[in-house]
């Protein structure tokens, strides 16, 4: 995985972290030390714990060791950027790009919003429109064969301004904006208070539900933006509220549980990376119907005392249900 | 994910069938019908009900509906097969390919005398020594460029015989002897009846545990043939018992003993794909130690009456240790 601290995680070429994860070493409430699963590439020996612990919050055990699946330095790797007219051109490059194989290493999403505020942070000259980043790995003739297919596909959808270097430099400049954009945002509102969300549906979703969010957000006092990890049709949305206001404080709840719900029906998550914590636990039972019992069950056999980070996850109203 | 039906599961580019599962519709033992995630690619939404409920072999509850992830069929695929002096050699051959990052879509292995069984079946001429055969997929460039790298490798570690081709009747002829492996293991002795067990472990320990076992199974009065899903660490014994003699019965079972606790020391597992059932049972706890009560602990939450697939998976005598 990419170490930049920008990276997120693009599931095209490395799986999601989750899949990465080969075991973990977890304390349980009893006290009792486990190891999840042995180091072998698969197992079909019992239930998979590992996957069941990853994601958990601490609510069933307290993680203490980790291995995770490494990979080899790329022999190549290359960078590109490009604008698109719309965030539904740059998103069918990226479904039409995964349809064809190519195996992208990491693929960004700025929107326009996004784009101007980095712009204005970073003083470059960006256009002020919806914009890929987009990372290559392989080879040297490899990983120019991916990024000409993909620039063949960019431009069918319309895209201008299609930038590309393999040299280190010449990258980090290419992918300067995604960096930048966490402080850019930050930037945008002096004193305001950063409320991130995210949400992941089904890339064939993802252009609609993001439509239908900054339709939304366009009308507010506040200034928004979004940040998405299109290959795995997971966004972020970052939302400037005034800490003094109770109205931007409520829109922002209005437009996060409209797009949390919206992303619900169309096949989605509530969060692709964040996790529930207390935030997202209202959504909890509209996403998973009576799987969420399940969880409780296993909350309610792993830690029946419930002393493992209580009164997160799962909603407390759904726990009888369960009982 | 190849279609053939000797093509096991290769985890190098596809990842294993259990990532390949995007959600599963499951019936409970109190009769509540689940859907275990939504169709997001990546989601931090609770605990990851999809991984728990695969593998269970319907001890937790009894699946109704599987959502795959899908694959687009490679513009190319290539196929390769060679000769190696030693399984050493062939296995090393593989490790360095996946360090390379290769994107190999599948590799196998068969033993000197799975070859030998295969020769006298389909009427091949292979040389009698182990063999690897290989599946590359992507551009006409991408899979020249790949099983290049992957013969200088091979030649490397003494290989010989090296043959390729894009042409899919071609490609058929060269992994014809790993498709028709399992009648020519069949045909070695008539009437006799098979015992197929499978262990896996991580990559690097897999020519010691292949070693080992070769060892003791050369002795026997039965045959034995390995088949080795090589990238993944994983392989399957396959031997030849007279169903009317008790001693090669015991034999059998002394040598899968052996095996899968040599396997479980080097960090692997008594199964990679099999599943447990009820032969891998007694392997359980030392594999997995205290994690084992974790999985009464999750089964008797979701299935307190032990109405779903009674007496599998999880010993009997291990249970007390959970309650």
């Amino acid at each position: 995985m990419a170490a930049t601290r920008a990276s997120g995680t693009n599931a095209v070429r490395y799986g999601t972290m989750r899949e990465n994860v080969v075991n973990l070493t977890v304390v349980l409430s009893d006290g009792r030390v486990i190891r999840t699963r042995s180091r072998a590439k698969k197992s079909s020996a019992g239930y998979d714990l590992t996957g069941l612990f990853v994601g958990q919050e601490g609510t069933l055990g307290i993680i203490t060791e980790v291995t995770v699946r490494l990979y080899g330095i790329p022999e190549v790797m290359a960078a590109a950027t490009c604008s698109f007219p719309t965030v539904e051109a740059a998103v069918d490059t990226v479904i039409q790009t995964i349809q064809m194989g190519i195996p992208i290493s990491r693929v960004e999403l700025l929107d326009d919003r996004a784009i101007e505020a980095v712009n204005a942070y970073s003083k470059l000259t960006l256009p002020v429109t919806p914009t890929l980043f987009f990372e290559f790995a392989g080879s040297q003739s490899g990983v120019e064969e991916q990024a000409a297919i993909v620039e063949e596909l960019a431009k069918g959808e319309g895209a201008s301004n299609w930038r590309w270097s393999t040299d280190a430099d010449e990258r980090s400049k290419l992918w300067q904006a995604r960096h930048d954009i966490h402080w850019a945002i930050r930037a945008l509102r002096p004193g305001a208070k950063g409320w991130g969300t995210d949400v992941c549906v089904p890339i064939s979703a993802l252009a609609e539900v993001i439509r239908e969010v900054r339709k939304e957000t366009s009308q507010q006092s506040f200034g928004t933006t979004l940040v998405g990890h299109v290959g795995d049709g997971n966004f972020h949305l970052g939302m400037q509220i005034d800490p003094d206001d109770p109205v931007e404080w409520a829109k922002a709840n209005e437009i996060n549980d409209r797009m949390v719900k919206h992303a619900i029906r169309l096949g989605g998550t509530c969060t692709g990376e964040h996790g529930v914590g207390i935030g997202k636990m209202k959504f909890m039972r509209e996403e998973h119907g009576e799987a969420l019992d399940v969880m409780h069950l296993i909350k309610n056999a792993l830690d029946p005392k419930g002393i493992f980070n209580p009164g997160k996850v799962l909603p407390e109203e759904t726990r009888q249900a369960a009982e």
